[in-house]
């Protein structure tokens, strides 16, 4: 197996449909990557552990996603010098507003990249760790360079209506 | 000193202007508390730490202030048996909202007792430990029943106007 | 039968199935409890009766649920020593917002101990009671802890995806 | 001392300044009102006994003014055939949403009239409690119908700038 | 026919189903009624006109239901002396909060006493606007006193779960 | 005195200060316009009649400002073909949401064009205006034209910092 | 094919629904219209020269909608002299509050005209586009004049209900 | 002058005391930043350009400030294969929730790495574009983390109280 370049995790295994976007994206760049769900709340030190040892496992970025209260994505950046992007996760009561500002709003000090609520996030969040990776990565900087080319030429060939 | 019941912890230094309300209200009911000022963010570790030694430092209840993504009771919760209560902090920017979301909205097996934004919910956090407290202290629970009575009195006393 | 040391009170049988899992995470724990359905609004008089009396018949945490201008859980704390917990439920109109803030955001003096809309904060409303008891009651605190690792080990055997 | 037709509740002293409209408005209109201070969460019954003699004492309409979870109103209505009238106080941290939602979304079966939140519902909720009671006092619908026309006439006579 | 007491108002045929609460609450309280369904956006002076001759066709209290931008019962209470209830209607966007904060907010001089969201907002309009009736009607007033106390006795009867 | 080409209108005299940047931007673009202070909820038919007359007087856009229940555009707009600009002021309790759900969320057939809360929906009001008017007048077209030339020239002028 | 009048814009090929009675309305106006979809964040560039050409192609309006953060119709207003309507999206997540907030917060200096959110919105953009074009075009003035005449003709023939 | 290796874009010369914090943190780290204050929507083809020359001069992030209906890093993003890290400014109307959601919620294919409203977010996003450029400049890196470690330090150090 190759090496991961991403650690994705999630805090539930209910996030998985909604994060499939994310693991499709990393594979359609060729980005290996890790998946491991493991919940801030109930596994707080299997959490720490695997942010503290990411970065000497070869892990570049980590990817959390979580809903509600989301602490996941600003525990794994208590612990590492790896960017941590978060999705928040959409949910039922409050729509995902709960989890965009447990993600987004973090203390001076400790930033979380934060990604749009759900599923676009889900997909972006792939494609923003493959930007940061592409900094010292030209074949994956590439990568990304031609899907945006590529998803740009598709929107043109499909803008006109009637 | 006597031994402490109540582990207080703030996010930052700068919550404590709105957190002396709890701190009066402890020593009003003459409860022994510890204040550390520690950082779910910056010291992950350490909290995790006070957490797993509070019950068998002699602590019942933990009290967490924190504001923005506020993490700071949800970690503590995660690490013991002993009741969390959370007060979100105000924030400038969206009045503690965020807190409020990022405290009360833990996921099911993790709860955190969340009380109001700021000021009052710093003075209830104090009284909600000391019910607590009082459910195998006799003597606190009494305390907390003159409290009541005294309020109720007060407000009586001054209910008429003009 | 047991002498019942929790008592549920539910604003609306429409709030039954939220609340299940509420009850049986306290039959998990083998804590008996009482559930009564009142309104703060249709009963205000058999609400403080039942509240003042809670003591005297050996409860020791109340649980209160109910939706939009959720008032049960407020006027519960208003006539008991005993540490109230209150459940905001789902609402179709505004998700539960409503319904979280009539329970939070109670003025100094009268603490509400609030946890998560809907059936997340059923479930932690059960443990969080099972933690308060458990200050002097050794055997449901051990039952909350096995609880706690538990659910951790249950995260981590399943942590691992692909 | 004339007959108190307008029972004025406030949850708290500190409301008094954004109340005075309130009271302005029925000396206006020579409605004689009684005002009490007191807390739902800190004194239940005397609000609920307020509001249970408030009828046999000749009182027609219930002012209740609160912040924050504003239950006042709401219990008020809950013991009463007359019709009660929420002011949702403004709140430092959530600028009186909380207050709102709290007042407002009243389960079915036991309405509050809510009015806008802070100083333009407390005029208001008075000219409100008018118009109720002008429905069997000519006088003072007469009243209501000239203030209405002058505040009219202020209008237009200011109506053009420069 | 006899003569209406209550002026039922909707902005849309669309609202029908979510006011039927509102009318069989009426019924059941034997207060004749009319209902129009008029828009304050589409047809403002029919609106205007209705509002003005209320009063001197019987009508004793208008009840206006609108959605989104709902300035129907504001604009019906520019030009009466009646009292006028605002039930704001439940939204797909924004579930009513554009709705309720369209109601509420009323400037000072104007009121609308509004009620919660959607069908209980109705159902509470028909009670609160035979409270404001039974003023002056004692009939009517002992039917909301009958209708509180059955409403309570039913809650106690079912108060009991398992 | 020229012919006014847009009408101006404020809910109240209040709303001045932050509309003087509208007038000023009229005054930049030398298109005259009349400004009126008027409440649809205290004089709507002199509101209405405003509405009905303008367009034979001349005008050809008219703005409306108001804030809490903002009712002024929705009301202008109901009754005249012109466009209508609705600009929502900025509030203290809510921040102007109030203000901006109910001039934005106009059913359908009454659209209403609304800008940004306060000052900056001042401005923006009257160069919306005059791109309107521009559609028919090229001399006003282009005045806004060289107005965002030269703003576009000040930014680029100003873009380098340090 | 007759000289299109309007441009319509959308951020999405999935927005199509939402937008028919946009086209339809148009339609029933016979004001011919373009329609693309480009987006403001995959296609910036096509956009800004859509909207650069748009005026010397004969557009008088644009039409823009699009939901999340919705940029589209604040990029195309970046660009031209020409009025720019905004249609906020619903989104599943949030509302449409995100595509609403992202649309009519624009600053100082660059107005962007926004309806209501979702289909509502999507029909008010062509009568709304129809009243500026009206300004200088009698016979679509007069289109819209018995539009609204008829539309206010069906509400009163179907006022009436029972 | 050395290579610059973040661009740092803002909308608005108002939005720099906010953002010092960001420019102090890189130069503690020592990373050379350009400046530019440019508008998206003032002057949108010189903010395309910048972001399209930017990776050919060196440029490896980019950091935009920007409030309200905030497109600046949306547009930037748009044009470069570099990662974008958005700030959301605090608004007087609202808070900043209007520029946090017209930031993140950004459509799949173009992810914004958005970070905390204001201050904290400004210091935050220099702090992330260090994590990202530290994938491939060890130095940078371990600046990073001794920054980390240090930041630790000193909440340990001062988390004693009393």
């Amino acid at each position: 197996m190759k090496q991961a370049k991403v650690l994705i995790m999630m805090g539930s295994r209910s996030d998985l449909p909604a994060m499939e976007g994310c693991m499709e994206q990393l594979d359609a760049f060729q980005v290996p990557y890790l998946v491991r769900i493991l919940s801030a709340h109930r596994t707080p030190e299997a959490v720490l552990e695997l942010s503290k040892e990411a970065q000497s496992q070869g892990i570049q970025v980590i990817i959390a996603a979580a809903g509600g209260a989301a602490h996941l994505a600003g525990v794994l950046a208590s612990s590492t010098v790896l960017p941590v992007i978060g999705i928040p996760m959409q949910t039922s009561a409050l729509g995902g507003m709960d989890s965009l500002l447990s993600t987004v709003q973090m203390p001076s000090g400790v930033p979380v990249a934060t990604v749009a609520i759900g599923k676009a996030g889900a997909k972006n969040a792939a494609i923003l760790a493959c930007q940061m990776i592409g900094l010292q990565d030209p074949a994956i900087q590439e990568k990304v360079k031609v899907f945006k080319q590529e998803q740009a030429k598709k929107v043109l060939a499909d803008s006109i209506y009637e």
